[in-house]
């Protein structure tokens, strides 16, 4: 049994080198677009600036057969079970991005400190929910 | 352009019916057992009891052509843009849960309130990063 995602937009960044590219949203990414394919326009209607959103993203550069990996990408540190890490590298490519709406121009929206590359397609936009996400 | 994903297990919930399945996961969601594919053994192997985990679900059961919904499926909340709720109805009907692990059997993980039905498909899990997701 297997699913399909269709890509919702895709991420226009300055990050173009995955050398580049911070561990963590945290760790000094450049703000970025989410550009929406023009079909999801209903979909976004109500994010505005200022919100707190999750983004899933696909991670179209990873390899997906990798189960153990070096903790941010240092091999000095021992081999860990890739669900109790973030690594791109994972069997269904998925990022998870909190971000912060700076602005939005129609199908364009601009977000605070997004660690992906440029052109990382775009596949869910959730609200945070302070209960939930921040207890 | 689409990608494919692979579930890498499945819930075990005494919530079977859509009609119980409570909004959020702590509302009263029961405890549940993540059950993984053999496949995937290697990726758990450094989960452990007390930790704090996103999992990532496929909502099969939802449907993918809504762009606007009734939050909490009120009917008389205003219609809101998609990718401004929680709703399992979304393009892409990925579920994002935060869970405690309390134990672990070999390839079943049992984890506290889950907001998910028995049988769907589990797509990933990542560990909660403090400064990330709870700033």
């Amino acid at each position: 049994m297997t699913f399909v995602v269709h890509p919702i937009g895709r991420v226009e960044s300055p990050l173009t080198e995955l050398a580049d590219a911070p561990r963590q949203g945290d760790e000094g990414a450049p703000d970025a677009w989410l550009v929406f394919d023009p079909a999801y326009r209903d979909g976004l209607k109500d994010i505005g600036p200022g919100d707190e959103l999750l983004l899933l993203t696909w991670f179209d550069r990873a390899a997906r057969d990798a189960l153990v990996v070096h903790p941010r990408g240092d091999v000095t540190r021992p081999p860990t079970g890739v669900f109790s890490t973030r690594s791109p590298a994972r069997p269904n490519p998925l990022g998870l991005h909190r971000v912060t709406v700076l602005a939005v121009d129609d199908l364009r929206v601009h977000v605070s400190g997004l660690e992906a590359l440029d052109g990382t397609p775009l596949i869910d936009v959730k609200p945070v929910l302070g209960a939930i996400d921040e207890r």
